[in-house]
């Protein structure tokens, strides 16, 4: 008879965001004339680079043509699109990374979750706190998190704490680690890592045969030189880390779906009976036999962004997003309240008044002002008392979303 | 010190097309004039339809605007598309499938793999033999098959042979299994199941609580009356069995990316403690944690199949595969070879003449003919003595390639 993966089952229903969805309905229901303005949103809104729009109408044409066709691709992504990342966000800065150890997906979160796949079930994982909840679920599913506590936490995991009493750089843990998690720039944070705070990570991961897990789907949002773009600008990373990147923040793409993960062909791993493997093959393995590769138009639009005017166009939408992340932050200065990110970040991550707890200030915003931002509290437990609020809405409803700020 | 998972070194490299591809170009170095024909191909040739390119055009533009512009979709597909399948692929065969039954995905092949994501390590897998190589693979990397025997076969593994000896009817295993993968019309072997044959493993499966993972990536070519298009055509379907179907075989999407799996809400499993838990509502966490949607374009191309137009067009490409593999087959059959498959199928199945093995049967038409197909041995053990060849070429090659067989 069946069994199901019974991991499954200890994972609590996923609320936030339908719990957030609840509560602002039903303000619309008592206040049908309140203009609720949306700074709670972790999505692009601007529409997609012009020079991606038209590099996929050609390869629309293309797949219409009998000379044009593409059927199956290769599931690691086309050269053509591997050399444009290479060239586009390593070489540019002087990075060694090979296009041979890209590869292409259809977006970061699959790859977060599917990395999982070639990792023993026995690995230790560290993750900060508060954190990107798929690092968490994913591995509840592979059954590496045992049970979850009344706090919060799940047994085996090992949590980071980022808060304002670290200035948010996480301490290294106090106890072995196999696999460590890090999102820099910070979701939902915004805060960053400096190269030498990245270092002591690298430097711990190389020391003690950890394996690092480096989401940088922010990192076109950098303003700052000292903040890393890759965790490949720090040397001994090709040996400890692997790194997500996507195209949904930096191009606008959540809804055209395309990101790449690097795997350093130099990234070895031991096994049990003391043969060396490399990540790179087994991640290949992996993407061949459950993936068939990303959609020739997209590939084709993904290109696109590395073009001069693709380029042009994307930093303008992200200074637009940047603009209206700084006009947040300043408003809450303004306002008293203690504020992280905003600068190499789409986010905002503020503090809570007093002793006002994530909830009770979600409440107080809608109540009062009509604005929608995310409980802190729901991204773990080190996010209670904090509250993240984003640049991805407007630039007009944004202002005026900071006027009622004054109000708090 | 960080552990991968060890079950991906069981696996034997992938070897099959790799090494037909280094003996074609061996011999196009050998015979640099040689009008090679391949037949081997698993991959779709015609373009997509005019209605898919139409409907994704205008999805671009779309894209392109403030207006139109769309983010995250929901990760099981947008109700358009969700509601134009139940529409065009069950309700008009009288089956009952509810839209929020439909997971869309990137690939069927996606599909096959990850379904394992929710089901325990320690079910026994039945697979027929020979098989698309993905079930058994997956199961390998998540620790289901066990140790790989000198006989080719996995521990285990239970396998189901379909040879002439049954007429590629797989018999129901001798052992108790808890998960049976069923890939009808199949491949490699281009045969069918009748309803008949089908309703045998209904049975079998709701007699013992077991699961049918149901692949039907080649419905579409269909032919005869008998053969069932989906497995919820027959009673009792809904509590014991998952399909899996691709846009892949039926419009030209192999470079498109678009599928879907149906978990209907009925199917219920029972965990080691006695409850009962849904399978949607687990692949539905699945699905929702590490998967983020089909890109907008490419679900409006699928959309676009169900129009009458598209409708009309599929069906003329799916006629011309079809005519190939008929053109194939009734040149096999002329040359006094016995031959499956080809009628509701675009793989055509062929038995090697005496006692060549499926290798030596490919040198011959490779050297002698300059026709590339794929040895049977590539499948599985019972693939041994059957050779693959498929109806994807151009009807003129198919045509030439036909004339050749008259030399066999």
């Amino acid at each position: 008879m069946l069994q199901v993966n019974e991991n499954y089952l200890k994972l609590p229903g996923s609320y936030l965001f339908s719990d957030i969805a609840k509560k602002v309905a039903a303000l619309k229901d008592a206040r049908p004339d309140a203009k609720i303005i949306r700074l709670g949103i972790g999505d692009v809104t601007r529409p997609l680079p012009h020079a991606c729009i038209e590099a996929m109408h050609k390869a629309v044409d293309e797949m219409g043509t009998a000379a044009g066709f593409r059927g199956y691709g290769p599931e690691q992504g086309y050269e053509f699109l591997r050399d444009a990342i290479v060239r586009g966000d390593f070489l540019s800065r002087k990075i060694n990374v090979d296009a041979d150890e890209i590869f292409v997906s259809d977006g970061a979160k699959s790859d977060c979750g599917n990395i999982g796949d070639i990792l023993g079930v026995g690995n230790k994982v560290a993750v900060t706190d508060p954190v990107y909840p798929v690092y968490v679920d994913t591995n509840v599913m592979a059954g590496r998190a045992g049970d979850l506590g009344g706090d919060g936490r799940w047994g085996n995991l090992v949590y980071l704490p980022c808060t304002e009493a670290n200035d948010f750089v996480p301490a290294l843990p106090a106890t072995p680690v196999d696999v460590v998690y890090l999102c820099y720039p910070n979701n939902p944070t915004g805060t960053t890592l400096s190269r030498d705070q990245l270092k002591v990570w690298v430097d711990y991961a190389l020391k003690t045969g950890a394996l690092i897990l480096f989401d940088a789907a922010y990192e076109a949002y950098i303003t700052e030189s000292d903040v890393p773009h890759s965790i490949y600008e720090l040397d001994g990373a090709r040996e400890c880390a692997i790194e997500f990147r996507s195209f949904s923040k930096t191009a606008g793409f959540t809804g055209t779906r395309c990101a790449y993960t690097v795997v350093p062909k130099s990234l070895v791993a031991t096994t049990a009976g003391g043969e060396h493997v490399m990540l790179h093959k087994l991640w290949n393995r992996r993407q061949t036999t459950k993936f068939n590769g990303v959609p020739y138009i997209v590939q084709r639009a993904a290109e696109a962004v590395f073009t001069p005017e693709g380029q042009r166009e994307v930093k303008e939408n992200i200074a637009s997003y940047l603009g209206n992340a700084r006009t947040i932050r300043e408003a809450l200065l303004g306002c008293g309240l203690k504020v992280w990110g905003g600068v190499n970040s789409p986010y905002v991550w503020v503090k809570t008044p007093g002793k006002t707890t994530s909830w009770e200030f979600f409440d107080h915003l809608l109540g009062d002002l009509f604005l929608v931002g995310t409980p802190g509290a729901g991204f773990g437990p080190s996010g209670e008392g904090y509250f993240r609020l984003t640049g991805f809405g407007s630039p007009d409803q944004t202002k005026e979303a900071c006027e009622r700020f004054k109000k708090i």
